[in-house]
């Protein structure tokens, strides 16, 4: 209850999922209210006040509508420049990931146009793609560098994504990934690097406050589990926290690393093997699923998703849009595929879009519906919540509140 | 040329995607010019008569835009009552198949829903679905019956089907698929429902004019080869094209029976056997690839694309959307599938939904851009042609044509 202070909006009508239980918290004809950017008071309408109309602003009455916290994408690369098409093309006409790399393509084709491109460039492209996900509620959203592999370069992503924020109604959690890859001008200096990383570009990211979490590529062909721990506990001494691209191609211990530096969480784990489960559940580090991922490259391995329910990790879903491994901007087809390809239920899905992301980018004032928290909401054209998982399509987004307040409603196709 | 005739209309600065040769013929620097509803001269742009500009009533001056013809979605079941997002969950959490069908889920709820639901909840539900694929660019959009199971329900979904194309700036082209399931009513009695099929629904949907086309869907759990045949046999004498469901969870010698009777298209095909690719080699039979409904069910199987492109089959790819194991009216994410699942390259899945397409639903006015030819244009803002299918996120549709005449130009998402 809100005690005898006004409200400034009031919605009615409407289907709530708080996102605090593992069903969701679902309360079928609800109400929520807010006060400036936070909710003043959630429960069901029938709870309400009696003299509610007295109570708000300004009210909406709504129906056949359910209301979300805004959703959460708490891992993308989506600041880069140039695409990857071409890439595409030819791996499908046959070639190698080894033939396309050598003749330029690959990561290091997107270092170079990212390095190439100012920051209007790809502050315009990266809005671009975050647009498509606020289409479909996303309110929070991680960005990360990491193709820019030089201190100027690897700053200028990080201002690039903060800018983002300023095209559309969505908060911008910038994560420094200077450990993406050996830079190509650094191949055979490989601690001249991480060097470079740990001495230079996390202090710099972290003192103009350009980054809140450092993440690192954990893999056989990125950076060993030893730098991984270095780079994390340079992040953390800088006040950063962790995260880590783990355990995707092969078990590189990437769980237990994670652990051992008190990471948020460790991402990809399609390979992640019992004791990497184990050192995760102890540690409280969250689990990031990236289906997108796993379905572009074509991957055989599935993540441990029973082995992290059993032991009770936290799983979140996160898109992953970057151009090569995941060009997918279309946030419902990652619930989808977190559905069908990962085995995830729909309230899980779900809960690893809000609640759980929230956990793994440090944000305790949002995620779920309860009084106090950020009033960032989605309002969806759905009966049922499964809805967003289960059909692929047109985003059936209503309209959407960010700070309490409601900032546009995305148009859907143009049916009859 | 179109000799000494005014142009209605005339785009420059495209690039074109003729469709007329297996690279797409594209022309990069290219122009295209309409009168009434056909294309009157198509070609490079520096071939254009010096006086192009008095040729034409209207001149679309363009730049960075890529005109296909519009896309063809030669397989969909949009038609259809309620939903199956309850299945979904269910099966999500663990249950099997055969327990929803036992409870009352499965096909047998959509075709309850589909009885239950007035012809004009199905037209605004259908409508609906195809306005996402609109938006896509599909101007041609096939939609078969097949959720009734009975005379009455069967043209009812049909006649829904043709006024699906009142509200949108597309053609329907209606598939009777009478024979897609024993409804629960005739088990036990099999061939009474043939006989239904064959003697009534086929004859009377035929002399409505309310399809072109018959389908059946082939399987041990639906209907057998020789029934199919029966089936198939039945709508040609009634003047219907022949279309198939085969060889999608086993192999039904599917491939065989679309050949024996001279069916346009046989759909699905992951379990063709070599012998299958022969005869549909031999018979000139479309093959339809349905990478949503592979995706959906989680198939293992693929179907057996080098073989097809070997043996010269022609291959369309389509959405299958549907409520049950292709729920995806995204026809951007079918591109990509098609690719990603299937290996097509970009160029086949995009031949695949153009004039292979038009061949499966013979409609020999469509699906390339030739003197001549249906004016139905789609215009993408994008750089390179595989672009369409390599990035899923919102459509880069930047208008459409339909008939010669520009009919909207579909939003994107608010980019700044």
């Amino acid at each position: 209850m809100g005690g005898s202070e006004r409200w400034e909006r009031l919605w009615t009508g409407v289907g709530l999922a708080t996102m605090t239980d593992p069903s969701l918290g679902t309360i079928p004809d609800g109400a929520i209210a807010t006060r400036g950017d936070r909710i003043a008071w959630v429960g069901r309408a029938d709870a309400l006040p009696a003299n509610q109309e007295q109570l708000a602003d300004e009210v909406h009455r709504c129906e056949g509508v359910w209301l979300t916290p805004g959703l959460i994408d708490c891992h993308t690369h989506i600041v880069f420049g140039g695409d990857r098409a071409g890439d595409f093309r030819r791996r499908l006409r046959g070639e190698s990931y080894a033939e396309i790399a050598r003749s330029g393509g690959g990561i290091a084709s997107t270092v170079r146009a990212t390095r190439a491109a100012t920051t209007e460039e790809l502050v315009a492209d990266a809005a671009r793609r975050a647009a498509d996900l606020s289409a479909w509620g996303v309110t929070t959203l991680e960005i990360k560098s990491g193709y820019g592999l030089e201190l100027e370069s690897e700053l200028r992503m990080l201002e690039a994504a903060a800018r983002v924020a300023d095209h559309l109604p969505l908060d911008v959690a910038p994560t420094l990934l200077a450990a993406h890859a050996l830079p190509p001008e650094y191949v055979g200096r490989r601690d001249e690097y991480l060097r470079l990383v740990i001495d230079e570009i996390i202090p710099e990211a972290a003192r103009q406050r350009l980054a809140t979490a450092v993440d690192v590529f954990c893999e056989e062909i990125a950076f060993s589990a030893p730098e991984a721990v270095r780079i994390l506990q340079a992040g953390a001494a800088a006040g950063l926290h962790g995260r880590i691209h783990a355990d995707q191609l092969s078990d590189c211990g990437g769980g237990q690393v994670a652990a051992s530096v008190g990471a948020r969480s460790a991402d990809h784990l399609e390979f992640l093997a019992e004791e990497g489960v184990r050192a995760m559940a102890a540690g409280e580090v969250c689990a990031v699923l990236l289906p997108g991922a796993a379905y572009t490259l074509g991957a055989d391995r599935r993540p441990p998703v029973a082995a992290l329910r059993k032991s009770g990790v936290r799983i979140a879903v996160a898109s992953d849009a970057n151009p090569g491994s995941s060009p997918i901007t279309h946030f419902g087809a990652i619930l989808n595929m977190a559905c069908i390809l990962f085995g995830l239920t729909p309230e899980e899905a779900l809960l690893g879009a809000t609640t759980h992301a929230a956990r793994v980018l440090a944000l305790d004032d949002r995620g779920t519906l309860q009084v106090g928290m950020r009033a960032d909401f989605a309002l969806w054209r759905v009966k049922e919540l499964t809805e967003l998982c289960y059909w692929v399509g047109s985003s059936p987004l209503a309209s959407l509140v960010k700070d309490g307040r409601p900032v546009r409603s995305v148009r859907q196709s143009d049916a009859p």
